[in-house]
């Protein structure tokens, strides 16, 4: 059979293998504590449930607007406009199932062949994925490693933009490594965007998990809505990930043709998942704070106990509900070096800890310094993260 | 702002403008004869709603497999087995977000820039503007009027193949005209794929809105079923057209890029509405074999009302919800020629009939003959096709 030549530049999310690996293990009768999940273990909340439920009882199951419905864009646009210090109304709102979708959107809208798009390495592999698939080059930019954290690397950022450069990925609240831009990292990406002429793609699924304070964004700087696209998802907050509801939030211009091909790829989000997306924007805020405090409880008891195993050290990240741990000692010890494969089935096999590592989130770059995992705290309860935690620091201990 | 170049490309649905026309005269006060929406005015059935309500209370809110549930994979395989004759399995099987999405993903899996598709005309739109969009070569074929409906103009197609020619899209119970192939046809259609080496993309949306016994499929037919990606789609038959649930249904290799594409699009489907789908595919067919008797009494009052209109002529489709009368007779007298724009407006104004025209299905093709309307009978009661094809025959009448 032929297939088309641009599927050979269509890539995955390897991390779906990591999973599989560990319902192997759990199916052949092993514990397994599942920090490789980056999905929420937490119940949608019974009022947008049961909005959802309304929904359906008043007949909202046909067909609705292409680029969704005009009360969850503007409501959307209300609660973005509170959260971001923007000005915009429904025409900057497109309804999306989930966020995802928007990163493909975007590049098609924007990128032209040959036209080059800086991503984050480490990061979700779907921005090299599609960059790549549209035609596009994919540039990568790294991390460096701070007092308190990880931070992008500017200075290779802006040693990467060449005349071709049209799109810089951000992904501020970050997967994996849990960075967030300082004030002071805005302002500089802000000013690269205006000097070169960039668009921004903003991936801000991780906005509202915030565990100092809340978040502020790019898009909210002067001159930023024109050139911003924010992926922005109901997912992660309110425990929705697979309802499939997001929106892309940005210039009209770009929303409208997003909608345009909302038309052509999905006709429209479902119906009357939209009425709960409405219901979610509009409730109370309780449980949605009640899930963060469990997820802040999760983040210091992991980064507590990873900081306790021999030859582990790991940053307590600010927003997201990834731990990037460094390993090198640990994996040198072991007798692993580099080979994050063979240390993470041993690590699974032994203690049933299952992680994703640094080669799930793209190629390392070649001044990159340190071996890393990435455990998810977001699927697994507090007293599994003490367990599975304490195996692996009993491991590390070489007991 | 810099648009990608690709978007120029990329067309629409002008359907919508006719809805939002529509809506509009009723926003004013008039009453709005709804013929225009290819939507379903029934209620899901109850056992469905039930089936999502309880996955969700079951905890299916986060992420599912990107291929969708291997449950409703396998019931999905069997189900088409038991209707077109084929062998399937789950591997055959890849759950998307519609029956819609099928058209796109499968074009870019097959199609290399250059590459020829052939696309009905009158037809679906989305189908012109997504070969053109990917970068392949639209071309369009025509249908003939026989005895008792329409037909593929089978010498123009064959005529229509160039060496360059990859894939050929059949919407067999077709939108607009409600043509549906006889066996002779779906033969000379399979034995056309084989001598040629083309794929084919059957959009058999309305594979099971059939009034006249159980259709057949050309992927039933020998050597077919390894070059047949079928669109299915619960919407039409279950009435969960907003629901958004379907899925791509052919050669496993095919399938798993297409999945791979998932991945990359939208992450999977919504979660707790493949369990509904399941519960659909499972469930009596009490509620959907009613649809289909009201649906067909709508046909039928709804076509000889039409057909006893001065200057109006309208087959019966066996399949499909839409009517395609020829018109030119009617247009002619009342002045209007060939403009199909000045007259639907004028029909509008004067009975409240909302419809889609000839143009609404891409541009004519320079051999059409006739000048014709769709009407859809699958968003409007009984009562007020009885009410709004009256007022449409006293029209044409001249009363």
């Amino acid at each position: 059979m032929r297939i088309a030549e641009r599927m050979r530049l269509l890539g995955t999310e390897t991390a779906f293998a990591v999973a599989e690996r560990a319902a192997a293990h759990a199916a052949a009768g092993h514990k397994v504590y599942p920090f490789h999940l980056g999905d929420l273990n937490f119940k949608t909340p019974e009022y947008i449930v049961e909005a959802a439920l309304r929904a359906i009882r008043d007949g909202r199951t046909g067909y609705c607007p292409n680029g969704g419905l005009p009360t969850l864009r503007a409501a959307l646009a209300d609660d973005f406009n509170a959260r971001r210090g923007t000005k915009h109304s429904l025409e900057n709102v497109s309804v999306q199932p989930g966020g995802k979708p928007v990163i493909g959107k975007f590049i098609q809208t924007v990128m032209n062949p040959g036209d080059e798009a800086l991503y984050p390495s480490p990061g979700y592999p779907i921005y090299e994925s599609l960059i790549e698939f549209h035609g596009a080059k994919a540039r990568p930019y790294g991390f460096i490693t701070g007092q308190d954290g990880f931070h992008i690397d500017l200075d290779a950022l802006e040693r990467a933009i060449t005349p071709r450069t049209r799109l810089l990925i951000v992904n501020d609240f970050h997967n994996p490594t849990g960075a967030s831009c300082s004030p002071r990292e805005h302002e500089k990406l802000a000013e690269l965007a205006l000097r070169h002429d960039l668009m921004l793609l903003l991936d801000e699924a991780y906005f509202e998990i915030q565990y100092e304070g809340p978040a502020r964004s790019i898009a909210g700087l002067p001159g930023m809505a024109e050139r911003c696209l924010v992926l922005y998802t109901f997912g992660k907050k309110f425990a929705m990930t697979g309802w499939r509801l997001g929106a892309a939030i940005g210039p009209p211009e770009v929303i409208s043709l997003i909608t345009r091909l909302n038309t052509n790829i999905e006709s429209c989000t479902t119906h009357f998942i939209q009425y709960a997306g409405l219901a979610a924007l509009q409730g109370n805020t309780n449980e949605a704070e009640a899930m963060l405090q469990a997820l802040r409880e999760r983040r210091d008891t992991a980064v507590s106990l990873l900081n306790s195993a021999p030859g582990v050290h790991c940053f307590t990240p600010a927003a997201s509900f990834y731990l990037y741990p460094e390993l090198s000692a640990l994996m040198g010890q072991k007798g692993f070096g580099s080979d994050y494969a063979a240390f993470a089935e041993d690590v699974l096999l032994k203690t049933g800890v299952s992680f994703c590592t640094r080669l799930h989130f793209g190629r390392p770059l070649p001044e990159e310094k340190g071996l890393h995992a990435r455990l998810a705290f977001s699927g697994i309860d507090i007293h599994e993260i003490k367990e599975g935690l304490e195996k692996f620091r009993l491991y590390a201990a070489g007991a």
